[in-house]
């Protein structure tokens, strides 16, 4: 199985950086999971798909059509913000770019399953999450803590 | 976007059915959901694998490794039976082979989002759900609902 | 602790039913869990007020105003239909009052839990869960089950 | 109805003031939520009925008996750490004592749907959280918060 790496955040200022992290993990052979909505979720995927890679969207809502374009896979939880939960647990790996309350929540249940967390810089703060500052350090230091 | 079919269900003994509905499914295009564990799930998988198809498991518990052999991708929801809820929603159509009370759970939840579901002989009975004696019956029952 | 008891359900017609049920699980000591809302949920909690019990609403949404004005305690799970294994999770027992597809669901999860799960008449049928003609056949039946 | 306030947190080290805080809370006549298991979501429970007050547990596994004995209603939700968004949502207002990164996934879960959230001296560090220094001073900013 591919290795999948979840990427977590939001806000339209992140969204190139996102893309970038998208791209890169694919380049990687890394599956892209994000919670499949727009902004953070939407470029991570786009990044990907333009990378030739596969995206997978974990959905809060009960309807496959909120995925966005780039989602290959569409897992429709139907659990609203506990879905958060999902995409921390689907990944590897968690790599935070922007976002607030939300991706906190993601973060931290990926720390407390054990899954090693990145963060590029703009992401809310987490004790003991490595902050890198560039799309490019944050997968790196991701693949290399995966092993 | 390829169509998504949830498969659900249950017990050793529907195995080669589910063997052969993944197998069907994939052959029509569709990807394979399972909730990605053993006997009916891995059969699923395993016949959508054969055929070339594509798969994906939403898994109930927390590790990624849970999940069968021929599951592509991995969804780790960590919300026990409630994953079931993410199983069904997940379908655009749902085909029950086998299975008991988990199983009656997937085919509420779906009928109760409006996905159509289809039963092979064998799977717990719900009013309103068209029982089929074949898995090629069952398949093309649901892909004719599916328009 | 005091017992606790799921009364699962919906339709108007069953409003009356469902306040009986309410008033004698009351009536037996039992605190009644439902999913919070209107209609049986609401007339069932309805029922134990007027008997002085207790009762629980174990709501899907994310806002407390949407609890019906009889709960006295308030879940507010934000996990949508998911909740419905919540609902059937917290009942020592479960007895169900008309309803369709999401009170299957409740039933299913509650039978998988191996909680004892009790029907009206007019409930979905379910293999191996008890029919009772009256709200007071249903009670009695749902405490024998209790032992 | 009266005010539901959680109590988020872990660590044994934190126990006191756990209960110091489901103490005042009880005198403020606020039923106290917590995650219904040991240590600080015990004590805080433990303290409310100290001082006659009401308490829920809102459980991540499937049977009411892994709540502590100081719970007087337990919603048992079978959903992992996804309750923890339950226990979030259940509180008019929240209050973090101790913990690690379960009790910073309810912080923020929290703050997602807009319930305020008080940490006392030790809980994990989020922006924008009032960090007060005594369960009292926890306590007063919580209920001045709600208004």
């Amino acid at each position: 199985m591919a290795r999948q790496v979840s990427v977590v955040g939001s806000g339209a200022a992140f969204e190139a950086a996102a893309e970038e992290v998208g791209r890169l993990l694919a380049e990687a052979g890394c599956t892209v999971v994000t919670g499949g909505l727009d902004e953070v979720m939407a470029a991570a995927h786009r990044g990907a798909k333009a990378a030739g890679g596969t995206t997978i969207a974990v959905l809060p809502g009960e309807r496959r059509e909120d995925a966005n374009p780039w989602a290959d896979h569409v897992v429709v939880t139907g659990i609203g913000h506990a879905r958060n939960l999902a995409v921390a647990a689907s990944g590897d790996a968690v790599i935070a770019v922007g976002g607030s309350y939300g991706t906190l929540a993601e973060m931290a249940f990926a720390l407390r399953l054990g899954r090693p967390v990145v963060a590029l810089e703009g992401a809310p703060a987490v004790e003991g999450v490595p902050v890198l500052a560039s799309p490019a350090g944050a997968v790196a230091e991701a693949l290399r803590l995966l092993g």
